[in-house]
């Protein structure tokens, strides 16, 4: 993973940041799982399972409030 | 999802800001799971399910705190 | 819900301020789960089951957090 | 429970601090499971549990972050 | 435990302040469960499983960003 | 481990913000099980686990938190 994924965190509305927070949330399964293979297996059986789904939900929340902070909330 | 659902932090009262968090955990799990029917047949489920329940309550707490901070916690 | 039933963060005592981070943890439940009866029936059971009792304690120690920090941490 | 059992959240030392954590996290459970019979009983299970022991030290880290704040960290 | 083992957060180095942080997550523990002998017991288990050593590491980041966050981040 | 593996929180880019929190979620495991083999054998199991997935990704999420606040969030 040479490439440049993630240069800034900061980003124009509130929506983008949620965007770049599942983006975020998503890239730390994958450094752990890198094989897509596998991972499109596991994602077939999660996206059926509530807790998951939840605990996905759980680490975009915790990404989002880094990035809201980021940005300043957007204040203005 | 191209339409803007989410353009402000800021909302004028406590109240308001804790719809936002519930708004922004169920957008976290849409995003993963995006079938409407799907999601409604697995809220079915754990809407019955304590320990989701609480896991749900989790997500809306930590939303809740980034937008309490983004509105300097409706200090006045 | 269109009462008004969270106006302010802002409260005189740090235990006025934990009473408050455990209303809003049962809030966020109920806003999921609207039924007053299933979610009686459903506390009969989460009352007996110290991992989800923990479960809740942690969602009450993040509201706890966020209007703790709203009051200033009531330094004075 | 209309004793004040929580005046302050200032505490001379960091080890204080992390008395009152403890203390903290051990109210939101009294609070959702009030008998103390009951909660005897379940804690006799779950001091043998590493899974709750370890779900009770992540909610003492959280009230510890809180109150670690509320005393400017101890800085000096 | 009347001996003081927490007297400040204030450490040299991030690496310090990361000893620091698993010190409190097991103090964390140990305060819940104080029976060295059946701690001992709990960790040959829970070593062998990593939803525990996750679990465990989630407890650590926490403290390490109240740590981090009282050394202003060893900034210079 | 003596070794110094962790002499400053500040890095040039989120990227490299992001690589960190993965090394030190990493770290919270090794010195809670220090064996490599051990180690190797747990990690093919969890990499199969999207629960586990999810919780390393959760752990990754508060380092991060960590590491952009130290860093000022890359402002600029």
């Amino acid at each position: 993973m040479t490439d440049a994924w993630l240069t800034s965190l900061i980003v124009p509305t509130p929506q983008d940041g949620f965007d770049l927070a599942v983006k975020l949330s998503r890239m730390g399964v994958k450094l752990t799982q890198p094989s897509d293979e596998i991972r499109g297996k596991l994602r077939a059986a999660y996206e059926q399972d509530t807790a998951q789904l939840i605990a996905v939900s759980q680490v975009i929340a915790v990404y989002f409030q880094t990035i809201a902070a980021a940005n300043n909330y957007w204040r203005s």
